[in-house]
């Protein structure tokens, strides 16, 4: 099995409001520091997983969408807790959007990670089979 | 498959007495700096994993059983290599111990995995699964 | 001379409202992990530059001002361009004010810096001599 | 389950031949951060999964083939597209040939993954299960 | 004092042809992530050292400069050692000379600081005043 | 100015006995990441701070005094508070002796920098300028 790795950063306020989250219940906001993993079985005829620039720029993409947003002022997050987790899969099914849209195969890839580091201290993940 | 990631450390002590060990036969010491990760393969109602402040409070809670001690002075441990694979299981061990203590659905979650990094370049883990 | 250092983290939402800032013009957020560097030429009689679980316990009493905050909302702050700069300004001198606020020897000290990490890729300090 | 993890570098040079590659057709390099980790099901007797000395002896020893090379030059990799992916594959082919040689008890491993760490932002992994 | 950090990478090969270099007079290659501190006084009216942005997008054409390139086959580097304290150096020129091409008030900053980490364990730095 | 870094480990038991220090009074240990920053103001002909395996071998000497030792155990160490801070002049200076040793040009630097990293979240350093 190989893996590549990607990093990129996007900077989101939101606020979580239920009463679990404490003072995560305020308006406030995070740097999610982003790392995709993206893994095949099998390398392509040019000995990669997936063209390490176009995840880049794939990513960069579905980032665009939250990065320097309220999340709160989205739309599709109406009543929605936007919790970590809850990210790291809504920018996972992006990025498996935006693969579709150029029509890449993606049943040569095994399985996408999304993981958002939000402090040195925290961090959550969104890992798809792509195969199942 | 969601994942959450926190971290803590502890500083111990301790001597691996056996002759594979070479100069840590000695009594000596490290730091462990601790990635518990918890994973599940969906969210509960609110979007999480696991509340990431009860998972770090019950982290806590199995470090303090060590932290700032000498391993070799702790009664269950005598006559054992207390070797950071050794610790990774325990403090695993100790956390599940801690969530059936509170009465956590421990079958809503996946798996466990512990990280203790002792140095830059090195890192020992353990991880087990929830529903085996 | 001789430095420690310890580390803590905030998560807040703010607009910077210029043109110069692009899209942080909008309401976004972000995670600063903070490093807090203070030095002094020489040490007390305890071998220490600080009391580090004091300097921590300052340090968050600092942040929780902040934490969790929209800094838009903050009356001090109000038509002031909220940067990771000033905002590293503004922490230092809370964390001086505090320690004057204990009769803290400050002119034993020689310097405070205070680095907010903002992603993996940028930050931003403020250092000041304490005997200038 | 266990893991453990060492972390050695590496420098190399070499150029990528295909227009997939854009400028990193040129003639260039990179160093490779290179992260081993070692997993079994079970510790051996002295609390193990793997002795982390000899890990870390037979990782150098395959990484000095490459080490101060450029890439370009070894016979083996003639016409060979030397990604970050591929040599992580040859170096854990290259880390099992030399558990081989020395006779280690292979089958009482899990598995091996090499991670070559190529800047902060990108790496790729080689993973390989050693009982199928 | 303030001070803004940015992060960016490059990828060269080079040799190192001294006896005093060893294994490194072959030619091989590294990878250089580089961390620019720019360092002020004061603030400018928007609160900030200088425009990160601006920053990162000159330092990013110093880099392009070498990026992807065999430092041996660079004209102005014949029969010089390209160490990376060289290379910080050269950086640094190159930034203050971007600087001066788009008449930025250098005299507004106190310092530059370029740091070229070229693994998890070395780095090298060049650090210049720029009212001296 | 120019910088050279290197890092290295070293793992010690050891307990502060003094009240201020609350649970570390206990014998436990600690992992120090240690990283040796070198300066000077002009690089050597073979444009150089320093030769950095030679700085690597004199550190990994000076570590080797205190690894996987007691530091309680240490004669010279008896009734001292061996804080980080303590440690990492101890470090410095016995840096400075082995380069005395061997007859390095000393004056040739500007300074040395030795960073005791004792967990993710905290650190202690100690500076010395060698013209003073």
């Amino acid at each position: 099995m190989f893996e590549v790795k990607v990093t990129e950063n996007m900077f989101i306020a939101h606020s979580l409001n239920d009463d679990l989250f404490g003072p995560a219940q305020n308006l406030h906001g995070a740097t999610y520091v982003i790392d995709l993993v993206v893994s095949s079985k099998n390398l392509t005829s040019k000995n990669i997983v997936i063209d390490i620039d176009l995840a880049s720029k794939l990513l960069k993409k579905c980032i665009s969408k939250y990065n320097y947003k309220n999340l709160d002022d989205i739309p599709e997050f109406q009543n929605i807790l936007t919790t970590t987790e809850f990210m790291a899969k809504k920018l996972t099914e992006d990025f498996i959007y935006k693969l579709e849209l150029i029509h890449y195969d993606i049943k040569a890839l095994y399985s996408i990670k999304m993981t958002l580091n939000e402090s040195h201290i925290a961090s959550a993940s969104y890992l798809t089979l792509l195969n199942e």
